[in-house]
């Protein structure tokens, strides 16, 4: 229970972007500026505050900042047409008309894109974050203003995390009929307090690796008590959320942190799975020599293939400039490595969570810790030597650079998608069971993101179509294609 | 029928290594230009011919270049170690101890090194080709001299290579208890004439697109009578063959043809599957200008994020200087675009078979068809346009390039742990079904061709496998990891 | 007069990373933070400050900044190390021993380095800053702590600006024998108000092309009474500084300031000179297609072979996500082009000054500007299309990014070098003339920055060496070569 | 005297497209193997041949293959359109009318194209080779059969050598007014025999290293009695050449030679000069793993911002798999570096001459030599270790591949405007010394190759000529570029 909020899931990864841009454009936007200068130390909680239009139905930060939060929104919007256009496509037929929609999920510009697609097409909906860190306070009180329940802000305690669900479960006169969901708090929430709530629900969508996982074992245990929809292992996610995020952040990253100079850096990039792929494409382009850590073979040979070594890190790791980790596992770098890494050496983890680096270890009387920026720290060793740590040790994209906008609307719009492809299902379609979005979709979300590249598909005449065997509006990939 | 010789299957693509070196070096290689030296015009079925040993079980086309097709398998070894450490490794217990392996495929030096792997490990062996044109002569002789019947050489006719794998199957004294397959012929044949062979025949390998498909088949049809190993679809194969073959291979290709200059040149490709990336990579990495077209849209967005252009045939037709097809299907490149190309345009395929350009269309009496090299042809119009068509439409790395003895061993490493696992498997392991290769073993696979990059695998600490709920020597894959 | 403090010169671009880093990293850096906090609006010239050693010689903003300046210092040196490892091999003999430098740049923690090596190699030294926005005032305050004389704040009005020049010239019982400039300013100054100090000075080292070009007018009108050397034009300089520098800033420049996306953004870059070459392989190699612009066949056909599209801007402005300026030129992108942009497109200058956009021309009534975050501007036309112009105009880097500490440090190795030449040079081997640095200095310079990558040069042997013509220890460059 | 055929000259690498694709085309062109079938064993002198025309004033190998050269000198003429928009754009002034030219160069379908262009552009030619191997015999026959003299044939003795060049020169009636020299050997045959030619000659174009290096020494020595062009030190020449040449040439002459597969490849580049950035850029965009050596700390410097790590060949020679010099020096691979290499190490040199490698230290008694292909020998070690030579240690990419058209059409053109410009200077202009030539001539070079990349130039408006102090039609670069 305590993990969920203390630190980002994978998922969070993938959804943080704004969040995360919070911090790093604090010295540029006046809407953060804005923000930060906030002194006011009441809890929400505590405050009387009512919207323009009357209704005091949500419970954010300072509802004064809905018109910053408006601008930001605005400005997400850009790289989010595809989420404009279902918007435009789908919004004479209403195909959410009915469905009154619980989330929990990061409450950042590009959450807020989605939220009001939502509406657009018909749905009603009440929000809360699945983050205590994560929620921009100024879009909260943006989407607060136009009429959105929203119960979220920046640095809420356990207590509040909790509190705020339940407020946008339990409310009078409304019952949700579907879920929206990110790491699976709501869902937990809904199962043991209100469980008679699934009667009316139509279907979960479920975005995170931890939420999925929870909803595979309620399936497996045979409790899971209406439809539910994967949405994190859809191809568009997978194929596009790792290798280019971070291809996109990892230059970023370092960049913003350590004025880092690239050229010639020698780099370690522990695990070659999509992430480590993505980080290693873009620091090898930018004239770093790169090599890799791998437990898995096939992994292994790839890295061989395109052209890294493949090393064990402790006969490399005296010479490295930089050691990134993007295994997912634990204790990748231990203290044993960090006491024999060189003057200057930078660590950061790229992966999962915060386990990869040993941390903890480092927190120790023969070691001195010097914050020398935000997120910044350096260990001194009794001799001098200094190691930098970034970001503690948690997610570095997350902590220190910006997601591209772009690719969090891949994962927005399926989730859309997915939203109106459960409320609108025939009876019968989907049984109490997780599934995962259909090809079709996927490419139909592919699609929508195509116009932003002026790019032009090609159609299949009718003789290819059948000498391929395919139907020419798709789906193009089998079943099993991942 | 009359497909499986006529053009390469897909699976052709990867095993052709050393039919193309054969036509590619044989100005370099003096073997090669001995064998080309042999005026012999009697048919090899005509001929008595007997080994060193004094055997007479084979049909080559000349035993006594034996010694010549020793040095080529020599050549071949040295780039395809994993298979001779699994020999090596597995010399001692001789895991195939017992086998009676019937084998279709090429007969290159590269499925020497396979054979012999399999001798090696205990197996008896008779051989005879898949493809009518793909058998390196010296290398079957190099193969008979030792003792393995082999039925094979470069020229059989349609009778001729019926007649070799009769030969192969139907021998006094012996009886097959595996089948190494690539394209089904040979298993077509055996359920045709021999169906009685299946009774003790423990498991047939399939390499191929082809060969698998008709398996599947048969397995519907309930008429699969033993286990068989779909070897095309493991991990292996498909992460590797596909994209670093066409990385490798497609300047090599376009280089020996026509000596082009890749700096600047606007390069249309096809299709953005593997094969179209791989060639994607190298054209853009030596200063090609590439766009795409697609049907598909997940692949067109990977192209996009990737850096390409996607375009329609159409629209760019009249500025390129090459198109290269990558898609599997049939008349992707038409008459009406080859009437819009620019002069002195390069057209070829590097997808599947020879259908994806509308060569047929070429043959028009108001064209005029020019030979200027092997492989090379030159169509003139009557404004005097030329268009350059190489390998008139077919493979153009199959037919003028070659493919690397390295992925090669791959797919040779895999067929020879399929007949090991097949061979080996408890009763009831394996049904009358097609299986796919364990995760596992495509593990091992990869793992077996790691010393050749002088690659260093990290090993799991226990603390940390159980945190990944893995197994410490793997798999490391999910199941459904493709 | 007015230009040099208004606009950072192209000299500039080299040697502010650390004024951007100020303003990019203010969110990170509690000491710039305490920096900023300074409310403190009295002018550095009205106070009364005393160092810990009792002396006023000096005037900085906040001499008690010095604690967190020292640490700015320090990081610095990390990335200096040959500058550094200078100070180390020269230390004993102490080369510029008498030597007594009244220098005028950029007042950073990387100048800051040089200037005490200068001490540390035994100069004396008396500094003030170039530009009138770009002197850290924390390094200044280090300086000035260990005493060193600077007069430099951020922020100075143009008489303040000439005022710090004054007090670094004209003090009593200390008169300057060299001169390190960067614009030409300080030597204008001293021209003018104090010919007669050139009596005693050996010689200037000009680091900007403005000074530089100064100079040889001076020379050219035969009025240039000592001998000077011109640093800008140094091998080192010329390859290291603009490819680099460049490659290494664009992406994070445009990161900074806007969170794009690069996959399969369509980029034209005006100019493909060395800044233009560092922009492209950057943009390319993160998925970006980029088109050029070009004036000059040479560099167009570079631009070919290296896989760019030549185009001219008015062919491809419609379709651009981005325009980056790399001319030198002006009015480079012009109104009617920014006209014709799509909604969104990102528009900004690496180039030289401000003039390659004509941004001037949207300053007009029709057009509403509306500030987004520092340095970024919408430009809203009347039909609500948006241009995103970064840092109105002004170089991006100098701007919104750092620039590399290392490639810094080799211009820093330079001057230091250059000063020893001088003022150690036997009487007559320099006349009063512009020279550039000899090619062995240039090498050396290099050799110095090599063990940062842990490089290894070989040495020719004897037999080499003469097979060659050329000196084991170099130079291996002919004059000649730039 | 003697090194002139020997070796290919520095010059040879550029020019030798031919003579090279000759070889390495025997298997797919008619063309080549209709040639190389002449078993006619009579040398050219004896021989008494007369073309369509009734002319006997030639001596080629066959004149009866002048049909087949004609076709390879129209595929040349597809790359070399820069050759053939100049005989478009001077034809009608005819420029050269009165131009008597001897020349002396390969003779290759590319030459035949440049001196049909003098011709064309009216002057007359006698032409013979500057190596006694590169002729293209076929194409020798096509120019003699269009009425120019030719003498040269594939496989001249020393002897025939010297003989050709003086039938050029010593004709009756005709008398040369220019010299276009490759190697300096005509120039030298000149001066020495005919010396009085020199009061008729306007001037000399030279192309090579060797060639101008001897001008340079007659000019030093007051021995040069007319202007020299040194078209080798050209601008298009220097950044084109050598980068781009060996760029597309290096992986192409290793893939025909040893079928090695580049992805993962660990290979070491001696020399980081522009032979080794193009080999370089070009094997590490294919995969493999490149490490550097040098000798220059400038070069070194830009090896590790590119991102290749500086060594010593000693420190990494055991582990690689290819070694590939680049250096121009000696001895830079030796014997006790052959002995510790790793078996299956491919050595090749991209360099100069063929002394890089110490290939004499291989032909000892306890090495065996064992010729595997043309150009491939394997040097088996007693302990059976192999060492794959090519080339026998001469230039890879003249002996193994081919050099792109579109590269010596830019060097042909440079030539041509050479003679061009020295033909019509007015008296006075050229004095008795060695010229580069005027980088306005370079500039438009560039420009009448850039319509084979649809390049599209911008003009200068006034304003920014102004601004820029340049004229609007060029030269845009100073004289001082490189």
């Amino acid at each position: 229970k305590q993990e969920f909020s203390k630190y980002p899931t994978k998922a969070g990864r993938r959804s943080l972007s704004r969040s995360i841009s919070q911090s790093s454009t604090d010295s540029y936007s006046s809407a953060a500026s804005y923000t930060d200068s906030s002194d006011d130390e009441t809890s929400p909680r505590d405050k009387a505050q009512v919207n323009t239009h009357g209704s005091a139905d949500f419970c954010v930060k300072n509802i004064k900042q809905a018109e910053f939060g408006r601008r930001e929104i605005e400005i997400a919007e850009q790289d989010m047409s595809a989420l404009i256009s279902l918007r435009k496509r789908a919004q004479g037929e209403k195909p959410l008309a009915g469905a009154k929609i619980v989330g929990c999920t990061h409450i950042t510009a590009q959450t807020a894109v989605l939220i009001e697609t939502l509406v657009a097409l018909g749905a009603q909906c009440r929000w809360t974050a699945c983050n205590i860190y994560s929620t921009q306070n100024e879009v909260a009180a943006a989407l607060a203003e136009t009429g959105v329940p929203v119960f979220a802000w920046k640095g809420e305690s356990e207590d509040d995390f909790w509190w705020c669900i339940d407020r946008c479960v339990n409310t009078e006169g409304w019952q949700a009929n579907m879920i929206l969901d990110d790491g699976g708090d709501l869902t937990h929430w809904v199962y043991k307090k209100y469980p008679s709530v699934f009667k009316k629900v139509r279907g979960i969508v479920e975005e995170s690796v931890t939420g999925v996982h929870r909803l595979y074992q309620l399936s497996k245990a045979g409790k899971l008590c209406v439809p539910a929809m994967n949405v994190n292992d859809s191809v568009t996610k997978q194929k596009f959320d790792n290798l280019y995020c971070c291809r996109e952040s990892i230059l970023d990253g370092l960049k913003r942190t350590t004025d880092i100079m690239f050229g010639g850096k020698q780099v370690v990039v522990c695990g070659y799975g999509e992430v480590g792929k993505g980080c290693c494409t873009a620091l090898k382009a930018l004239g770093a020599i790169v090599c890799i850590t791998e437990i898995d073979p096939i992994c292994a040979l790839q890295a061989c293939m395109d052209g890294f070594r493949v090393v064990k890190l402790s006969e490399v790791i005296r010479q490295m400039d930089v050691v990134i980790t993007c295994t997912g596992n634990k204790n990748v770098v231990t203290r044993e490595q960090l006491d024999r890494m060189k003057n200057g050496c930078i660590v950061c983890n790229m992966g999962h969570s915060n386990t990869e680096i040993d941390v903890a270890s480092l927190r120790s009387p023969e070691l001195t810790w010097e914050r020398v920026r935000s997120q910044v720290d350096h260990i001194i060793w009794p001799d001098g030597k200094r190691v930098v740590l970034l970001a503690e040790g948690r997610l570095l994209n997350l902590s220190c650079s910006t997601v591209p906008t772009f690719v969090l609307s891949i994962t927005a719009t399926t989730q859309a998608l997915a939203l109106i492809e459960l409320f609108n299902a025939p009876e019968g379609r989907y049984k109490q069971d997780v599934y995962l979005l259909p090809k079709k979709m996927d490419e139909y979300v592919a699609s929508l993101h195509l116009p932003n590249f002026d790019a032009h598909l090609t159609e299949l005449t009718d003789e290819q179509a059948k000498y391929m065997g395919l139907n020419k509006n798709g789906p193009f990939k089998p079943n099993y294609y991942r």
